[in-house]
């Protein structure tokens, strides 16, 4: 796990990536998969939809602390499994065997199987239209995991079904209103 | 241009494709290109980043309509060279010789060459560390374009950098908590 710029962060994050979201209550850890989540500034802050109706909510409101993380598609049927389960009555990172690795500035854990993690603490929270939730999360320290074979995320389409990153194309030459991004 | 069920229009946004927004102040139509998005309730509901520093901003503020449209991956360059220029001075339809067609419930103009056009109407918005724009849009009715060639959406990495849908996995017989989605 290698120490990665928190500045170019955001390169994991825009595309719209399932995410896996570790929190740890002080007493145990946990995890939850997660789609629902968009890049609100370059720095990087990104907002996420988590509330009461998810079991990981109490932790994160408590601590004020999770970690983002990028799962590979090699994982994909442990990260659906995930997102299929409460925490309430087990470990997740023992039954699905992952690795918690002690974060730099957040209480929660890193996960080391993931190809990402970024560190984050809640900065806001919003809700909308009465009783959507959402928290803005700053991120402070990012660490990427550069020895997995597979290097693809994936995506949900939100019905069961996903899709892994395919071909990829440079358009830098073309981002003339946006050098500083490239 | 179909008509397509609006409940089971977040399959399109779910995974974080990159989107063109059509907008119309009553005398110009516009468009610009947008990766900062996320589903907020499957009805659907979506979040996305608009601020004032982008010139639809006030159309968007004053007729309180826009069309989230989905690009193919056909039309990629397009859609970032839209991103890239203002359309301050110029039609960017005309421009970029796409088709305005009117939407059914907004003023905002469907784009036909993609793939898919969700109208939308705006129900809040919200300031986040003072000056993080995002409105909160509701999808009113969804269109779907059946005769492109290309039928894949593409991703933004966010630093120039974009990647086609790849491979499609089939994972609806583990999602034993979201029967209602899949």
């Amino acid at each position: 796990m290698k120490h990665f710029p928190l500045e170019r962060a955001f390169t994991f994050f825009e595309s719209g990536p399932v995410l896996m979201v570790s929190t740890s209550d002080g007493k145990k850890n946990n995890i939850m998969t997660m789609s629902w989540h968009m890049l609100l500034d370059f720095t990087p802050i990104i907002g996420c939809s988590i509330g009461p109706w998810d079991y990981s909510y109490k932790a994160l409101k408590k601590t004020g602390e999770c970690v983002l993380a990028v799962p590979g598609a090699d994982i994909m049927k442990t990260a659906v499994d995930i997102g299929n389960i409460s925490g309430e009555d087990i470990d997740k990172f023992e039954k699905f065997s992952l690795t918690p690795k002690k974060g730099e500035k957040v209480g929660a854990p890193i996960i080391e199987e993931c190809l990402f993690n970024l560190e984050c603490k809640v900065i806001e929270e919003h809700t909308f239209k009465n009783d959507i939730n959402m928290f803005v999360l700053e991120g402070v320290s990012a660490h990427q995991n550069t020895t997995r074979k597979e290097r693809r995320a994936f995506h949900a389409k939100g019905d069961g079904t996903f899709f892994v990153e395919g071909k990829h194309i440079d358009l830098r030459s073309r981002m003339t209103r946006w050098q500083e991004v490239i």
